[in-house]
């Protein structure tokens, strides 16, 4: 089983269904890539900040080894750390990224935030994550303006042949439109029925820049990090209006989630441990809801956002 | 009666409570300024989309002219519109806007909000609006940064003696900070119990920007608009949390919650047709909320905006 592709603005097919690398342990996941792509996944969403890439690579390069998949038939994402926003350290670090994974492109390259930060050598740490020492946040100078011309680069030379987006609000896409010579092809935000950013996604709608939804099951992601807000907030996976689409169609609550983002044409990129689910989340273009499922789902938006800085400490403010 | 001030990283004092020059209508204009700074108003806040800015100037020559202030006590402030944010456009429009107010210099300078229009020739229409012809809205490709380069250089030539921004979010403003030579004074917001915007504020104080909170009423404002949602929205003068302080303090709900937000450090600028009301907007220090007053009346937020641009049918979501 394959995902369905959408067709980026850079005129290149991105999968919908991807596999997501954020909170991958770093011990299981060479074998977990090498499953993912065994099970039919051909899109992986790494990052810098995962901390995971050579080991993610090391999957990869054990399933080209075996003949289950040539580099071309897969769709591999990294992203550009805030640490890394001057525009002459990001083709160093993406070089850098490039090398970790064994590649010699991205298929798609990402700002993984709009947080300039100051730049730390990987050689000191890596990846360097929000903290310049203990607790303490230190910003850079560099605009958004001359962290994408740096991307803008990167794709004329080929190292990344997407480049796009993630966590920027309207504004400053917007401002973007404004400075871009390369428009982003794609633009990654948090997503699922309790954060639906309808206006957000209208926007890419009309600027023909794909969306990609993280953490599409809610709260459910931020458990494992122990946030108080995940917790006290009921799982979608438990939620009435999500387990009875699921059981009319016969299908898991995190398929409904997932199948209720790439249905309007949202890219998904679950993440799971576990072969089962793994198969079912890639399986989730075989079922379609109705209009009125639809909208029931999206009802639940309430505006509820889990992944902001200012909550783990970091003084950015980016959605206020 | 003249209202305290709060000091402005550029060194000026500027009054906590002024007069909002939005929705005054132009056959009156020049005797509500007249009056008002007979009462006691200080700071007037004006804007080119307000297109009343001739009449203003006159209300304002006139009490000038009687004695009543000199052009050092009042505090005039004005706004770049969007149509005027290309870098070779901001210093022509803001001496026409000084002209047609007859000053030789504003007290502050306000980019009014992070869009960038097409150009219109003030010869052509004045204000030009948000639609460069009929329904139709063309973008300039003015970065905010090509912006505020030559806002600064109005600062720097002594046109505007602090200038500031409007209807920036946290992200646009984080940008600006790596852009910016001269920081923002102010930042002029949408703010109200119903609209609290925490986050944005704590940024605000954190940076040393003031706020300035435009619409304290909710929706209010916006019923003369005919706006669908504000009549939608119970008003803030009949809410029983504002209600019940105001009895308790002996004031009205309006002088309630312009003390509510210059208790907390936030300027504001009422607008008013009444005479009574004028003066009771401007006596809005002389009496204190209890810390728990306080959080009651911020209680009531659940981000309800009224001014945003997508609802006026501008394709520029803004706050998404």
């Amino acid at each position: 089983m394959v995902a369905p592709t959408v067709k980026l603005n850079s005129g290149r097919e991105m999968p919908l269904v991807g596999f997501g690398l954020w909170k991958v342990n770093n011990d299981t996941c060479a074998d977990t890539v090498y499953n993912a792509i065994k099970t039919g996944y051909r899109l992986f969403d790494g990052a810098c900040d995962y901390g995971n890439e050579v080991e993610a690579g090391q999957g990869v390069a054990r399933a080209i080894k075996e003949g289950l998949v040539k580099r071309e038939e897969l769709f591999l994402v990294s992203k550009l750390w805030n640490s890394f926003h001057d525009g002459d350290r990001v083709k160093p670090i993406c070089k850098k990224q490039l090398k970790d994974w064994g590649i010699d492109y991205f298929d798609l390259y990402i700002v993984h935030f709009p947080i300039a930060l100051k730049y730390v050598d990987p050689s000191v740490r890596y990846p360097p994550g929000f903290f310049y020492e203990e607790g303490k946040v230190e910003f850079s100078k560099a605009t958004l303006a001359e962290t994408w011309k740096a991307m803008e680069e990167l794709h004329d030379e080929g190292l990344a042949k997407s480049i796009g987006i993630s966590n920027y609000n309207g504004a400053l896409i917007l401002d973007l439109f404004r400075y871009a010579k390369t428009m982003p092809a794609t633009l990654q935000i948090e997503h699922h029925p309790y954060l639906t950013q309808q206006p957000l996604i209208q926007l890419c709608k009309d600027s023909d820049i794909a969306v990609t939804a993280y953490s599409s099951f809610g709260p459910q992601s931020f458990l494992e990090l122990d946030m108080q807000k995940a917790k006290d907030t009921p799982l979608l996976f438990d939620h009435s209006t999500i387990k009875s689409v699921a059981e009319k169609h016969g299908k898991t609550p995190a398929q409904v989630l997932l199948r209720w983002a790439t249905q309007r044409g949202i890219a998904v990129i679950p993440k799971s441990n576990n072969q089962n689910r793994l198969a079912q989340n890639l399986d989730v273009c075989s079922f379609d809801l109705s209009d009125s499922e639809i909208e029931q789902i999206s009802g639940l938006n309430h505006g509820l956002r889990f992944n902001n800085p200012p909550d783990y400490g970091v003084p950015a403010p980016i959605f206020a």
